[in-house]
């Protein structure tokens, strides 16, 4: 297909065009592996999210709905029509707030993007390239959509001022958008699944605050309304041309004059979000993640738990709102889940010591929530805003860890740099023990490590069903 | 039950609170009845919408997910699971703008409330008179959330000043309601049910300006996310309690600075909205009635339409924006779609002489739309605000009807009161012909005369088994 110039199409038409010319062309160099990366670390995150309320409320939904066996549902040893699949695996894939993060915007695309795309590609017998293309391109679009309520000058992102959660409401779409190239519509279809798609991402992120586990779902809406959205465009339905810009469209309903259309559409083809979105080392809220490298490195300069007697805790202003506030339920989170969501006890378990690449599933347990150790160490940390954490956030989540001893000597880690993201990022090794260990909880030892090797084999790959066959499962409801 | 003090209740649970209660003790006298009017309007108007491409569309999704034969898919002789099912009826009742409203909210509460009713009820069995004050509560938390976001002062909507459609995003939430009230679950889960599908509604107005046919799929996918939030909650997935009144809750989201709480629970269970809203007589968007109803009296009067040489449509400045611009698509629109949202053309197809109430359906086919003596009066339309129908506003829709005929004699019909609102209601006889006419463009005469006596009789039926079987038709694709 030869396009036309850019600047006589919409935005939901350019984001089309890129869909198609990359459905052609195949993505970049480089980024198909790192697609694969993605999706091997979301069926390792949501192989370890089986044993979630989350999970087996959608579980039990889906086993309700019953139907074909096209798409393997992670896990649970269902296979179910692709638009169910995805409502499972989008679930599974953010319940435990493992999922990568793209920076500044905060958004999580894997989670919606891949489950659509996999669902799709396995329900048609697509090959992984195909695939891994089709979710890059998603996960692109999904990361432009949260740009484009971002503001650098304030940064902060107007999606999240409001209180909607751009991680699912971009997420539709972009999972539209790929499930639509795994399909195999055009760019017109394409451009359509994304218009009907922006009438169905929804989100909202009261629960963060005030609890209840309806977030975990939310990219599991996500990941299905991308999937019928596809579906609905495959059979004639249409959506408007200026669904993103328009004056009723996306980007004013969500985020109003503050709305900055051009971070959609700027250099898209030649500028890649992909490679730099951020993989998470630890199963938490990633506010969290560098308290917790500073921690590991205070354990590793030799500071022993038991001689502390005061913690302060820099991070941006920003986050504290998520990490520090209000200080009595974050220093005694009511649930393991809550406990993901705080500053002081996640700094408090890595100085502990936990399992995984330093912080691990069983420091968020319900039991682990109500540790005495962890909540001796955490009730000594004071949370409290740091100039400089406030000059590099967003665009990374650094943080400054000050811990004072019995002997009065004062010990300071500062991490301008999370371990994760692009610079400095988790080798394959560590991704790899990060997914076996994830898996390891759904499936046994040998199952779980041969999942890391299919992941990473997806690009050459004939289908993706070596891989959902592996991640099946033998299923637990 | 007992429910706690109101005052120490959050919205939600308040919200729940009314449901368990109107459970146990029913529906107010009356109000049944009323809700069972809604019913049998609503699937005469999904009975008329099997031909159009979003009713194939969802059709032909919900049939490639199979599964048990729960409920009925209005038209379409399937039988589905009851997310299914309410995908396709919400999807149906909503195709043809011939919907209730409420006002002055413009809100369509009934589209998302009751298909997700009826799926549940059927699929459960339950009974007439408890699918009837379910679907009555819906309603009455969906038009709540709906004024939640209204502002007396502006006469507006700040959920439709952003291009977020209220319809379908607080139907969600009244559609979790009743599908919760029918599944049995108590005032908790109810209030879970509705904090999930809080994070679930959707819907963007972006395709009344630029076109697409997807805001006919919003209230089906309203319901279909009420059914599935119901279902999750049931399930053991929670919502957050403070999911509509806090900070990064549901009024915040989607109405910021302008959300009133007061609007959703003040009088709750002494005041209901329920019996004030509008029927439509006429397929096509409510802000062209009353224009339509001073066409209709201005041909009782005897004025010939090819003696017209000019006319004035006054109306509300703020409704200009839907009915009359731009002025030369409204005047010759797009598609018999299109035409259900243009001033001008309702108004000249109403002086030509319409079939049903006055103007049904073969007003607003693609070959209607191009009819040259409706297009020829359309072009002589110039529409206006007027002062005394911005006084009415939103109220009432009225307008102001000035024709100028050869002779040089000019007439005006003035209409402050729709016809169809509480001030000048359908009569039952009304409704059943628009009921028989409805159903009879996917039924035989005989079932179509049927349908209107099952829908009245609901509230001693003991389940809606025979209405559904009546309704459920032979199939189209």
């Amino acid at each position: 297909m030869n396009p036309p110039e850019a600047s006589a199409r919409t935005v939901v038409q350019q984001l089309a065009d890129l869909a198609v010319v990359t459905r052609r062309d195949g993505l970049p160099a480089g980024l198909r592996d790192d697609v694969a990366r993605r999706v091997l670390d979301l069926v390792g995150n949501s192989l370890a999210a089986g044993g979630e309320t989350s999970a087996s409320a959608v579980t039990a939904v889906v086993r309700g709905w019953g139907g074909p066996t096209d798409a393997t549902a992670i896990g649970t040893g269902l296979k179910v029509p692709a638009a169910a699949a995805a409502l499972v695996n989008g679930t599974l894939a953010h319940s435990l707030d493992f999922d990568d993060t793209h920076l500044p915007s905060v958004l999580h695309p894997s989670s919606s993007v891949i489950p659509a795309a996999l669902a799709v590609a396995e329900a048609t017998g697509a090959s992984g390239a195909a695939l891994l293309d089709a979710a890059g391109v998603g996960i692109e679009v999904t990361v432009r959509l949260g740009m484009g309520g971002y503001d650098e000058s304030l940064g902060n992102s107007e999606f999240f001022e409001r209180g909607q959660h751009a991680t699912s409401i971009c997420g539709a779409v972009g999972a539209a958008v790929a499930a639509a190239m795994v399909t195999g519509l055009d760019a017109d279809g394409i451009a359509h699944a994304a218009g009907i798609a922006a009438s169905m991402g929804s989100g909202l992120l009261e629960a963060n605050r005030t609890g209840g586990t309806v977030k975990r779902v939310h990219c599991g809406w996500a990941a299905h309304a991308g999937v019928v959205a596809a579906d609905l465009a495959a059979h004639g339905l249409t959506g408007p041309p200026t669904v993103i810009e328009g004056r009723f469209g996306f980007l004013h309903a969500f985020c109003g004059d503050r709305a900055d259309v051009d971070a959609v559409t700027a250099d898209l083809g030649e500028r890649w979000e992909l490679p730099g979105i951020f993989f998470k080392p630890y199963p938490c809220n990633h506010f969290t993640h560098a308290g917790i490298d500073a921690a590991l490195e205070m354990r590793a300069r030799g500071v022993d738990p038991v001689d502390i007697v005061a913690i302060e805790l820099g991070a941006p202003t920003a986050v504290l709102r998520t990490i520090a506030q209000p200080p009595e339920e974050k220093a005694r989170p009511r649930s393991g889940y809550h406990a993901a969501f705080s500053g002081p006890y996640t700094v408090a378990a890595a100085l502990v010591g936990g399992a995984g690449l330093g912080v691990f599933h069983d420091d968020f347990t319900d039991e682990a929530a109500l540790d005495e150790q962890r909540l001796n160490l955490a009730a000594l940390v004071r949370c409290v805003p740091d100039a400089r954490c406030d000059e590099i956030f967003p665009h990374q989540f650094p943080a400054v860890l000050r811990v004072t001893t019995t002997d009065g000597t004062r010990h300071e880690v500062r991490v301008d740099v999370n371990r994760g993201g692009p610079g400095n990022p988790l080798t394959t090794e560590e991704l790899a023990t990060k997914v076996r260990l994830n898996a390891s909880r759904s499936l046994g030892a040998d199952a779980a490590a041969a999942v890391a090797v299919a992941g990473l084999d997806l690009p050459s790959a004939p289908d993706v069903s070596r891989l959902m066959n592996l991640v099946a499962g033998a299923g637990r409801g």
